[in-house]
């Protein structure tokens, strides 16, 4: 028997011997491996790097009284198996399964829920604050990757914990290597390749006064040495201990049994104020294939050999949407040279790890910081050049004020690719991109777009550079439709297009949003089969709205049904209501979208049925709006 | 003539000997002054603190070829002055006067317009970057308060900067206090407190090899002397050269003379990266009462008395909702103790300096910083602490993502106060709070309410206390209503109230939202002496909204006009039209709120008449929803 088939909670973890815990660590990686092997985009590399530090902190601290804080929480798979989740691992981000990040919900072990990254520093210290307030005893413990460091917001709480100087520990996890490699100074300190002009000056200065004396002399000698010494202050010590940390550091962490012996000597101290311990580990640690992949190891990998690390799974048909991004931009770019791309730590996520490739100095990965990716190239953009900001719709929630600040409010031609738009699958829900559409429309000078295939995206990066102020379009996860290519269009802005016309005196509208532009000329086709006829509009443009064309086919019609993917609070559908009452047409219209909660992961496609966004739910909506009755379907009908 | 008089452009700065600089500045400061005594909330303080960072700097750089880049923009008033704009001076803040903030269209010296924190790096970085892909010749200077480093996008900015290595310039105005006094381990960088273990364990040792040497010998001495200084190692030269940037400082930044020439030779040196200037300043210097007022030093200052800084202002007749918001925090806290309060740079602002004075442990004010208050909320939350996020409409945008990741996701009970929702005018553009409805109704879990006057705003904080999840509550800047006060009670959570009854089968539905309820109430009560009979809904709940009640009497009303102070896209008129489809109710609506743009400074009350949210603005779109002929007034009417 394993030792890991034993473990059905931290208690578990405690009651083995100090010595078994290296057996259980590789027992957790092969584990890990198994599973990842047969999933759907799970994060291998991150967990198998954390996999010591994971086995440690449960190992010394007492879950769930002591808080464990998992930063973006990609890490966490050993913890979920150490937690009670080791029989529903498999499932993990499957239909029904497991969670991908931590959960409050799913266990009393994930203390704080996440996702996006940076916040574990922020959310410990108000947990440490909180128990303290309440004189309960527990330590809070942040395990935080060094890539998560170069975002605002755990600055932010660095700066408040050391102000506060409560007992926080935070684990700093450092695998040089977030998701991309690490871009910033910040990494420069980690590591050591920092240093500076006033230091160097002052150590060239001793230095000089040393040599003077005479060389030989024991003690002399020890000063030299410690001169020479020196250099190793200007560490993340030093940056840490600046803002009223203490440092220890850097150690191995992959070494469980030392990181064992550090966390009981920080767990039995008198802290007075945060600690911040440094590890050192590999991502993809114990998995060759992982760790020597250099571009990704091993970030959201699907199904693949476990002895080689390839990819068995089966090759969509058509290239991705992210993909035909990608492409898109690099042609931008070579036919004009004031085209550049920002990328806030995925190169690899939004394509443009290619157009990297050919264009070096043009596509910058500011690391994880969407705020300063927003603000930067606003500033690029008052200089005439056009950035397109590549951001997922779920990240970009964190540049808001920035895309109403800085760009919008100053007009400023900024582009933003919003890839992720929509059900996102298993990543499931912090990430879900439902609420761009909400949020971008009631920004003034904001033109918001939505494509319903490949071509039609590439039409709108081609739109969006041409556009004299903001503009954004947002297009989703996964394999674009596979339509035929050709030249990329300058779409008139606030046109919509007709794309299955039904002749005069039409039964329906039908006004159908992005991803839902086919599934809707199919739903109007088969509806065509029974008579109905129904005429389907493809806006192009969320905002501004082609008032003119929908409303017209809608006082034609008498009856509309709006569809989209994304949030029906303050959505397109609703910006369809808008329009009609502008104009006075008080008609019936059926919104199908996505109701007002969370949506949790799963399979996208089941999801859309789901919610009556697909073909089927489609003819069911217009079933509904023309008062016919409706076969049971998805959610609507229930 | 005064020196002043004579310039009307950079290029008369630049004419003048440098030694009437100094006699320059004080002109500046009288005028400063002079206009701040008239002014309506004007930023004297910050404005006095910076005339001799920005005479050197128009008197070194060559603005507009040079980009003088302003973080927050309340530092700017000298640079007004001197750019063309000294006429207008005199009309800053007002209506159809100049802004209180740069803005690039007001001027070709405001390379970028601002108003809320920390982003200066980040553009400044946009640009330089941007120039030298253009390979255009032209400095870019960054003028960065001490306040605004605090923000997560102010390190995000300096982490890339020191990445790319560009030449770009920043003034650090280190007043050691911006609004309200400096929080956080950053200010104990820049104010030499900092003392790091790792330094001091080396300087100990190195210190005890040097006791065992002989004294008098003077070289020794001289090793002795520099161990000694080592600790000067340990300012913000390490900090930013650590990010890589060049240090130079800290300067006597009043010291205009001195001020010239470091930034002449800045300027005229080979740069190989970007360089960081730390100037020591003195908010409100020069003018006593504002140097000596340790509150705020002058920040947002209406009509004074020049000799002695005491306010002439006409006091309210009624304490703003700031006032009442912040007593009720109060009276909170004493009843509950797991009740807290945090501010993000903004304890007079938001009132809570006083609530701090009364409990000053469960009042954290954490710098400006609002993603990490947010997500620090987040975490309290976690724990059974009930805090109260206090943050102005407009700030709040800044954490949007952490409202929705980290608050809403995991359904904590975290309070949202808004304050400033709505026009808020003479701050302008960047600080209107218009989209919080917006940005908030789409968000799943979270109630949203709008109080109509003080007591309603009484009773909403005490609901929201009582929720099991997200709320927030919006409401304006300036004095409240001045209704009778009774004790605050706990609203049912979706419910709203009829404010205006008008007895079966009513002419028209008003549906009025937070400070356009009383007036609505007054609208009806016209409309009633003219025969028209109007029921007026305070729904209270944007979300949850009380469709019951309004489609009840939507549905016996027939016509339905909705009022708010914000956007009209996607808005609280919206969220009414969203409803009544649900509901099958296909009725005219009136949607009367803030159309599709960003709102100037200028007089709210004078803007609400021009936008139709006043009495008269509701009697006409009564009027015009009735169908009956609308006398002229406001824009609607037009």
């Amino acid at each position: 028997m394993s030792l890991l088939e034993k473990i059905d909670g931290p208690e578990d973890v405690k009651a083995l011997r100090e010595d078994q815990l290296p057996a259980l660590c590789a027992e957790l990686r092969d584990e890990i491996i198994t599973t990842c092997a047969a999933g759907n985009g799970a994060h291998l590399g991150a967990s198998l790097g954390a996999v010591e530090l994971v086995v440690a902190m449960h190992y010394v601290f007492d879950s769930p009284r002591d808080r464990l804080v998992y930063d973006v929480g990609h890490q966490a798979y050993a913890h979920k198996l150490l937690t009670g989740r080791r029989e529903a691992f498999r499932s993990i981000r499957k239909d029904g399964g497991l969670a991908g990040f931590p959960e409050r919900a799913e266990s009393e072990h994930d203390a704080f829920g996440v996702g996006h990254a940076s916040t574990a520093i922020s959310a410990g210290l108000g947990m440490i604050e909180a128990r303290r307030m309440k004189s309960e005893v527990g330590k809070v413990v942040a395990l935080v990757g060094d890539g998560s460091m170069t975002g605002g917001v755990a600055f932010e709480g660095l700066n408040q914990a050391g102000y506060l100087e409560r007992d926080l520990i935070v684990l700093l996890n450092d695998n040089e290597m977030s998701i991309s490699p690490n871009v910033g100074a910040l990494s420069e300190w980690f590591s050591k390749k920092f240093a500076g002009q006033t230091f160097n000056r002052w150590r060239r200065n001793v230095k000089e006064v040393l040599h003077a004396l005479p060389h030989g002399d024991s003690a002399i000698e020890g000063i030299r040495r410690a001169i020479d010494s020196s250099k190793a202050l200007l560490t993340p010590g030093i940056l840490f201990e600046g803002l009223g940390f203490q440092y220890i550091g850097p150690t191995d962490g992959h070494d469980v049994i030392s990181m064992v012996r550090i966390l009981r000597q920080v767990a039995a101290a008198e802290i007075d104020g945060p600690v911040v311990i440094h590890c050192r580990t590999t991502k993809g640690k114990g998995y060759a294939p992982a760790e020597s992949d250099l571009r990704t190891r091993g970030h959201g990998l699907a199904n693949f050999e476990i002895a080689t690390g390839k990819s068995v799974a089966k090759k969509p048909a058509v290239p991705s949407y992210t993909d035909f991004f990608a492409e898109a931009v690099s042609e931008h770019m070579a036919k004009d040279a004031n085209v550049i791309a920002i990328t806030a730590a995925m190169l690899e996520g939004t394509g443009l790890i290619k157009t990297k490739e050919r264009f070096p100095e043009r596509v910058y990965d500011v690391g994880i910081a969407e705020q300063h990716a927003v603000t930067f190239a606003a500033g690029m953009a008052c200089e005439g050049i056009r950035p397109i900001v590549a951001i997922y719709s779920t990240f970009l929630q964190r540049a808001y004020d920035q895309i109403i600040h800085d760009v919008a409010l100053q007009n400023l031609p900024v582009s933003f690719a919003l890839d992720r738009g929509g059900l996102v699958g298993a990543d499931g829900k912090t990430h879900q991109g439902l609420f761009d559409i909400a949020y971008l429309r009631c920004i003034p000078s904001m033109v918001v777009m939505a494509p319903a295939d490949e071509q039609e995206l590439r039409n709108m990066i081609a739109t969006s550079l041409e556009i004299d102020g903001p503009s954004a379009y947002r297009f989703p996860r996964g394999s674009a439709v596979g339509v035929p290519a050709s030249p990329p269009q300058v779409l008139e802005v606030g046109k919509g297009r007709v794309v299955h016309p039904a002749g005069p005196n039409p039964d329906v509208l039908i006004v159908a949003l992005g991803t839902t532009v086919h599934p809707a000329v199919a739903a109007a086709k088969s509806l065509q089969a029974e008579g109905i006829r129904a005429v389907v509009v493809d806006p192009r443009f969320v905002k501004p709205l082609d008032a003119d064309l929908i409303c017209d086919l809608a006082a034609q019609a008498g009856k509309v049904v709006t569809v989209e993917e994304g949030c029906l609070q303050g959505g397109f559908g609703t910006a369809v209501l808008e329009a009609l009452q502008d104009r006075k047409l008080y008609l019936p219209v059926e919104r199908l979208g996505i109701p007002d909660h969370f949506v949790e992961h799963g399979n996208s496609d089941k999801q859309k049925v789901h919610y009556g966004i697909d073909q089927a739910g489609i003819v069911a909506g217009v079933r509904r709006v023309l008062g016919l009755p409706v076969q049971l379907h998805g959610a609507k009908a229930s």
